[in-house]
């Protein structure tokens, strides 16, 4: 049977939880705005989960953004081959988390040769601020340009397995800076989930599953312009499932 | 840059739960026999998860036993190819779960030319007894024949993720029978996880989570030879994450 060529190719969503500036962008509607995920959030919060594209300043697509990935070479493997290609678009240091997520081989995704591109989720905590070459800029997920091909399907499909992955695995740790208020952190989920959570809820039932601890420390009084914050840090950096179903818990 | 051919293709451990004849195979020493997941089970169980897997009658790697999967083809996405190779094997209507869990790319996973195998994860539930080829057994994953390439550390990987949803999803759905009493269920999760199960904190737990809902219905008195069971069905037969962290539930 003949095979048409195949390229194998990695993509990558990397997401951050970022500030973005609140003024409406030419073109855009009162109704885009109301069904922006920062709109769920608390009023003039204004941070939203990004995600880092670069211009395609030729065909094919010339015009649209992409996420950043490229060809697998002959002597590397996928994960090898995401963190390459990324660290021309970013500096690969600055990622707390990178995973597969999913395969798109719909046979048609892209024009010419078949291209079966394995996603990536990157993770990049609130404070970096990676230096970024002059094709490349951050996104809102809400607000997405025109994509290339079948990208955006790919964002959203990473964003939901990040989503998911909050609810039931400690992985915000890669969102958050190394220690942070319970109203940053707050700030981090709502953005990331795209809806509101409680700040008490969040904080008693992260205690209890152990996923955030108390440093000890508070923020200096001035800074906020009330009384000191408790500071918190993630337990764990590696990623894990913090469930609390202990009657699956293997015997230690 | 020149590239080394290179096919795709997918790779399906298959699972079910089964009941093995309790004798020792032959070549089976005494630690392989207290190593193996059915003596951290109750004693006399010999329940275990077992997956689905042919004997290659031909060179390259004879003899040796091999995932059921294969090429992708031009036309096909992964999971229907997944889907087309399992049907070779298996009935793929007695599957209740199919599911991408990874990607191995390991340029010299196989020799020869280049195989990208993408690995998926099939669910038999526990009353199924499908008609298989004759190239085709159940082999108890605690005591895995000699594998083909990296096909056992495929199973490895897909048995892992396997365990590790059983605690954050309802996916016992696809291993339990439509009905089933909390001591059926208990063997389930014992040998889909590797060790035992308290069943009343399984009961409790699966209960307050609204993952099982009793049917109303018991076992006949003379069957299990005590007092009537209380029987129970999966509430859902699509998967879904069950954890109970409210605080971050969108709202409604």
């Amino acid at each position: 049977m003949a095979h048409r060529s195949t390229i194998h190719e990695t993509l990558t969503a990397v997401f951050q939880v970022r500030r973005f500036p609140d003024t409406v962008r030419a073109g855009e509607s009162a109704i885009d705005r109301n069904s922006s995920v920062s709109d769920r959030c608390p009023p003039g919060q204004r941070t939203e989960l990004a995600v880092l594209l670069w211009e395609r300043a030729l065909d094919p697509a010339k015009g649209t953004w992409s996420l950043p990935g490229g060809r697998l070479r002959d002597g590397e493997d996928l994960d090898a081959s995401a963190a390459r290609q990324l660290a021309e678009k970013v500096d690969v240091r600055e990622l707390t988390h990178l995973e597969q997520v999913w395969v798109f081989s719909d046979p048609d995704r892209v024009p010419g040769d078949r291209r079966i591109a394995s996603a990536y989720l990157g993770l990049v905590p609130l404070t970096a601020e990676p230096v970024l070459p002059p094709d490349t800029r951050w996104h809102p997920v809400s607000d997405l340009p025109a994509m290339s091909f079948d990208h955006g399907t790919v964002v959203r499909h990473a964003r939901n397995r990040l989503a998911a992955k909050l609810s039931y695995t400690n992985i915000a740790f890669a969102l958050a800076p190394a220690t942070f208020t319970m109203s940053t952190l707050r700030e981090i989920y709502c953005a990331a989930l795209g809806y509101d959570v409680d700040t008490t809820n969040l904080q008693r039932v992260l205690t209890r599953r152990k996923v955030i601890t108390p440093t000890g420390d508070t923020t200096s009084p001035g800074r906020a312009g009330g009384r000191p914050a408790a500071l918190y840090r993630f337990t764990d950096t590696e990623i894990r499932v913090t469930d609390e179903f202990a009657a699956l818990r293997p015997p230690s």
